[in-house]
């Protein structure tokens, strides 16, 4: 299990973290956008960012360095960024000489709520997404939102998607307060913390039962067999879009199979869809997209033997795993989804 | 942990565990020795055999293969062959799609007493042995002598080398029944299979306490600090030695150590020694090696500072970890072997 620490003290913090493991050698590393938050004189292990360079290219880059800086067992690692940097970063720390220590520290709303918690490490080879990686967890998270005042206001929204999701698989409470958010309302640094600590608890709760996604892990799926269809067709069709985007739209059209299927509440389905009609601008797909989509969805890493399979909900809270739907139910949820939009 | 079958009846066994675990699909992983083993017809992805393919390119050879036959998390591999298979095709199954299940099946007796059991997987990298891998268990191992007819009396006084430590480990009267073994006499597999199944126990009850090797899992480096020094040299002097010869020397040496430092009996190197003495020819190494061995040893993987550490024994049974030794100790060490094996 991963110790989680929140926090806006995040130097102090590091330094106790260091002093208390007293590792031979700390290494940081981070990409062209967080490596000015490294401390002065730190060793520095600089990857270029963005999701393209996610490759074994990067990752024998980063196993190089730390052999020339004298990286032992003893070592520990700092993946200071974004999803791509602790995603990447875990795994040439959890398999340089099998293992040193890393912490985590999430510079992204996105990854606080998702990539950097539960264990998950990996990069992208031939073409697919986190196609080789590890399950190995940091042995610390440092969250915090002293990095995300930079942050765009759609990197933001990104993340926000996530943090929906796991109220969602929760509290419906939790759900409703979120979806009261103001986007251009200010928000404090202490509120917002809160709200990460509870959030991010749904997920490790659920990590802590089933690490390695034989079954209950599925749940944090939610929104992400349509959501990653979305994704990878705007990606094919030159214009992609923020994951958070697309997990949006695929929660909007998942828990109207959720209603479908389970008879989710239909006024939950519009109290969504409304917030993320007013609040994430998908890009407009249409019914001569959907054969596209299926096909995406069929090839998703978590379905099996060419079936559509989705987590779906029977109310907020209450989560069921390896549903499969049909083509024709999917077909009708993009309408609906559709209308419900306008696009 | 992991589940050890030992049976010489090897094929209906692997049927049984597919027919249980239903995988999607079934790979084999073999080099060009043992791919003749695998079943006609079945999925086979070949390595090219030796410790110089032990490499990424290979690696990287067998995902595309897994990727190529469409292998999903529902997959299961078999990784057919000695250390350098079960090492490579655990690594390369235990990262694909972040991990799908394999079964080992050791083909040496090294592989069968050492490699396959106990999770270490991994590859060289940069030059450097294992460099980079993972702690990741195999779901089943299947230990069978009836791969080991066709192997050279080298190869299997290598991995015999790996079963006299595990009884120095834990058992006086296992080491005395083994070495008084007479490797020119006939052995039964029954008989054989009865001694590994002794022998691997003692690996597994420690790996179980402690698969990660951050404490007791060191015990299983008896002989092998000293021992990796000489394979090094040998190899860095063009006139290689097997692993396991290597390790013998390593164990005398080191309970020379013993001796030194805790008092271990003095009849038991001798038992021991004599033993070696006549069944390992090593390479005559003279006092003019001994700053490249105390070099070779200051840099292993296991030692921190720049201070040699060993595994060293009380009595037989009785093993203390992380036991720092001068140079000087080692010199006499070396002395004393060089004296005893008539160097």
């Amino acid at each position: 299990m991963q110790h989680l620490i929140f926090t806006n003290d995040v130097t102090a913090t590091i330094d106790r973290l260091i002093h208390n493991g007293n590792p031979n050698l700390t290494m940081w590393i981070a990409d062209a956008n967080t490596a000015r938050f490294v401390p002065d004189g730190a060793r520095l292990i600089t990857i270029p960012d963005g999701d393209c360079n996610k490759s074994l290219e990067t990752v024998t880059h980063v196993w190089d360095e730390m052999e020339r800086m004298g990286a032992t067992r003893r070592s520990l690692a700092i993946n200071l960024g974004g999803g791509m940097v602790t995603d990447l970063g875990g795994f040439a720390a959890a398999t340089y000489k099998r293992g040193l220590r890393f912490i985590n520290v999430p510079t992204t709303l996105l990854g606080a709520v998702d990539a950097a918690v539960g264990g998950k490490t990996g990069f992208n080879y031939n073409g697919l997404k986190n196609e080789i990686g590890t399950f190995a967890p940091a042995s610390e998270v440092i969250i915090s939102t002293r990095y995300f005042d930079t942050l765009p206001i759609e990197e933001m929204k990104s993340g926000y998607a996530e943090v929906i999701k796991h109220a969602m698989l929760s509290d419906r409470e939790e759900l409703q307060r979120l979806l009261d958010h103001d986007f251009s309302a200010p928000i404090s640094h202490d509120d917002l913390l809160e709200r990460l600590r509870r959030s991010v608890k749904v997920k490790v709760d659920i990590v802590d039962r089933d690490p390695n996604e034989l079954g209950e892990r599925k749940a944090l799926n939610l929104g992400h067999t349509i959501g990653h269809a979305f994704e990878a067709l705007a990606m094919q069709q030159d214009k992609p879009i923020a994951h958070g985007y697309a997990v949006a739209w695929g929660l909007v059209a998942e828990s109207i199979l959720s209603h479908l299927h389970l008879r989710f509440p239909s006024e939950d389905v519009h109290l969504l869809g409304n917030f993320v009609r007013d609040n994430y601008r998908g890009f407009p797909f249409t019914c001569d997209d959907y054969d596209d989509l299926l096909a995406l969805m069929r090839h998703d890493k978590k379905s099996r033997d060419g079936e559509i399979t989705c987590t779906l909900l029977a109310t907020i809270g209450d989560y069921r795993i390896d549903q499969t739907v049909t083509p024709d139910d999917v077909t009708a949820a993009l309408d609906i989804l559709r209308d419900h939009l306008g696009l």
